[in-house]
């Protein structure tokens, strides 16, 4: 807690996340002025203490700090370069999903109608936003995420990624891929021990276990990215895609989906007849920093 | 530490896993005889203290547990059923890479031959072997397991995971299928970030943290497939999908690798397409637990 004034905060876009952000700030004590395109979304919000703005243009000078969670960026860029709306002075905070290249565009794009722009990704889900489960990421500059962190930390577990603005679209993605791909592994080993009778709930603490170790080695294993150096201080990656087959034939013997260990041992097929065979398995980046097409 | 006298081990197949479960009973104080096919690997054992049996048989006399740890269960039949070994009455424990049907059938075979037999899995490289990070995985009597034990403890952190020989086998390739997918995600990220100048060693924190915090959700979701029942308590699976078209894209549009991104959107969109793009996403077991060949 500080004893700062709260400083007034404008959210604008009231889907399920922009309730949930502008619900957090309410509680956390925040004069909060709103606007959604659908007036009638702001209807709870007013009654716990919330202001409606008439117009995006009025919400947008009520506050000295503007969220925006729109559904994209088209959405947000249609709404906020409307001809009535003024964007010299404001300091805008867009938490709209997009990619790190619309991110980078909105950023100039913002700026050059003087507003100072921040962007940031939101990886956590409604009803998490307002405690520590919601990670938000942002990237932008640093000394405007600075001015303005004591009021954001109202929203959840704040990050600050870097100057490029691009940076918290890509953390989010990159980390949904991990998300993804433990949920699929898992899924995968699952299916597999459920042919021998072992229900999910029997299997899951020993995935869980595994999953939490492995992560433990990524910075160790970065090093070696960071180096571009990949000595077979464990295990070299023949030996990996030798365990790669085994897993494709069981997956295939006990007649479960066999696709993500087709992809596995695929990837590092490559990366062997590429003559990485007696290398350790970061040396694997080379063929994910590859596009390919197929 | 327990009182008890140190029960005499056999290790037969003296590759680099062999010598290095060898010196760990060795170092244990367990009286060790070892046999190998090129008997010349056995010289450094001897000298800590090993006995080198003249054949394979003479090897399962010597000691009232034995240990095999050859290439492939191939070697392990052609090795033990060789017409002048006596299988009768000896304690088998193996320990060789092999699948489920295989150590099923190995199971029945040395039964048939009057011996007793535990399958096991290694999920350790040869150096941690001895140490409680060498986790061995062990499937098949639970007695002959729990008098065997205090023996086995000497190798690494022990895990007995039911009656079915091949279950070891199969939590194994499980497990190792989730490192994989993990590293894999972790570089498909690596990869993406590398292309906005972050390096290695500054994402792989957060890669790490987002992988722990997503390994506890496991036991939660494994109820829902247990139950079978996924309603979309946190997020529904056509959200997720809508997500993984952004990681395609932002992967396609700074020139990494997208085979798995395309991956992860094929199998939802395949679930949604079966009708649960409202559930949630462990519903996917659905899809990993049928056969697909493409
Ligand atoms: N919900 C989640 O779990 C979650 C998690 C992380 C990130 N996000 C991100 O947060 C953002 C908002 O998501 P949400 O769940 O709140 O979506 P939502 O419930 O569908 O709400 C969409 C919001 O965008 C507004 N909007 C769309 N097009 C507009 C336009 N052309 N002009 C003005 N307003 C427009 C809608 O206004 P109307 O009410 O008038 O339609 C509504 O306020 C998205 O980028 C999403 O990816 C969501
Ligand atoms: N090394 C690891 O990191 C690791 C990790 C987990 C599990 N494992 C598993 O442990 C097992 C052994 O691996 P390793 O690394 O020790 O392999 P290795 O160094 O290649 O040794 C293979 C062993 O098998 C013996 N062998 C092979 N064919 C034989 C036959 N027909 N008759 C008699 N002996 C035969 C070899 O005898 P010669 O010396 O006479 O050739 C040698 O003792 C494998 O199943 C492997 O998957 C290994």
């Amino acid at each position: 807690m500080n004893n700062e004034p709260h400083e007034p905060v404008t959210v604008v876009g009231l889907g399920r996340m922009g309730q949930a952000l502008a619900g957090a700030f309410l509680k956390a004590g925040h004069p909060t002025t709103v606007w959604n395109r659908t007036a009638s979304k702001a209807d709870q919000l007013v009654a716990e203490g919330a202001l409606l703005a008439p117009t995006v243009g009025d919400a947008l000078k009520a506050g000295s700090l503007a969220i925006i969670c729109v559904t994209d960026y088209e959405a947000m860029r249609e709404l906020l370069g409307a001809s009535d709306v003024d964007l010299a002075g404001t300091m805008l905070v867009n938490l709209t999903s997009g990619d790190s290249a619309q991110a980078r565009e909105t950023a100039h794009w913002a700026e050059q109608r003087g507003a100072r722009y921040l962007d940031g990704a939101i990886m956590a889900v409604p009803p998490a936003i307002g405690t520590s489960e919601a990670v938000i990421l942002h990237s932008g500059s640093r000394s405007d995420f600075e001015t303005h962190r004591s009021t954001l930390d109202a929203l959840g577990t704040l990050t600050y990624l870097g100057a490029d603005h691009g940076l918290a679209s890509l953390y989010d993605v990159a980390g949904l891929a991990m998300m993804w791909s433990i949920l699929n592994a898992w899924l995968q080993g699952t299916a597999m021990l459920r042919t021998a009778g072992v229900d999910a709930a029997t299997y899951a603490p020993f995935a869980q276990q595994i999953a939490a170790g492995v992560a433990t080695w990524l910075p160790g294993y970065a090093e070696q990215i960071d180096n571009g150096s990949f000595p077979a201080e464990v295990s070299a990656l023949e030996t990996d895609a030798r365990a790669m087959a085994h897993l494709i034939e069981e997956s295939e013997a006990v007649g479960v989906n066999a696709e993500l260990p087709r992809l596995l041992k695929a990837m590092a097929d490559r990366s062997i007849a590429a003559g990485h065979g007696g290398e350790q398995y970061p040396v694997l980046i080379e063929e994910f920093s590859k596009p390919r097409n197929d």
